[in-house]
């Protein structure tokens, strides 16, 4: 686990805790405002053209910035209550994607949805 | 920025260097990949009372696991091409939330929507 | 086709033509949008119980409203784009998932995940 | 309302209840499946250029057709269990939208994230 992840979700639970927010952050209702914030992320987004994705302005960067937060400590506080670790999940997981996409088969071609 | 997250960005730069992937990863496009996968954790949960998901199965734990990991692989891939440091901005948004939720306005209360 | 859909697109061309907004509207960004849209919708049930969510007041059920309609808008455009008949398809998938979920296999009991 | 959605809706409350399914089909897990789906239609579009989007081959049109019925049928079943008709508060919400978005500050513009 790393020491940065590891300070912030002990900053959340008591961040939590200090509002009695312990009710409301199930594994369930994180995930779905987990998910409402990548939406957030995704809306600065939505109607820019890949390339203007490429180069935000400063205001747009922080903005964005806040939501790339606020995605990361809601993945922090539902590892938390289900005892994951993401940077170990996150390590195990690309060697998983190593083998299911070998690189050379993927060279110039096309990026597909299966998996990940 | 923590070692370890920067580890991660590295090796994420070198797997999609190898697959030449680098021309999809746009960051509008990264950003609604990280969306996607954000969707596919909250699948495992979206029928489970909220009891239930504080109760997940070792198959189910395994399988949300490798969810959490793809959010966190996106968002570090967003990160990186955006030149944003996700730590450093989780830790500035929670002095932004405890500023804006403070911990006396919302003992027993309702968990309100607005900001995070 | 229903009537009724049939007029919503239309409008829905006019309104997009009146503001050039045209060259926004690819099926790329019309399934972001309605993504970012189903979101909002979902960010108004995050931290309700499910029994909460059956007795909104009438406040919240007016707000809900105007997130269904969004999530219908932006389906409807992007149908319109591809050529799907939104209705049409809803009726032939209510077909093919009857086939995948025969009722005498799922009374009592869980509610699984795939396909729907 | 639209008969044909209508129909749906009738269509959609017998099939869950021939499966026991009322339990699981609380607004809120409706709200979070709805969302979801439409996180599995922008799946299809996630590596696509804008370009690419426009023209899906005709076995990509059938899959994204599948995916449009499932929102919609999500959607149809979560404005019934609020008795909110989806059509009618699509035809509301366009008149908002209109204010909002006055056709003549809009040409050639930028198409803003706000409100829609």
């Amino acid at each position: 686990m790393s020491r940065e992840i590891e300070e912030l979700q002990t900053a959340l639970r008591q961040f939590a805790q200090e509002r009695d927010w312990g009710q409301f952050h199930t594994p369930k209702n994180l995930a779905a405002a987990l998910s409402v914030e990548a939406a957030e992320l995704l809306e600065h987004f939505q109607w820019l053209t890949e390339e203007q994705s490429r180069q935000l302005g400063e205001g747009q960067r922080v903005k964005v910035g806040h939501e790339i937060a606020d995605v990361l400590l809601y993945l922090l506080q539902l590892s938390d209550k289900l005892g994951i670790d993401p940077v170990e999940a996150a390590r195990k997981k690309m060697v998983i994607n190593a083998a299911n996409y070998p690189a050379d088969t993927q060279r110039g071609g096309i990026r597909k949805n299966t998996g990940i």
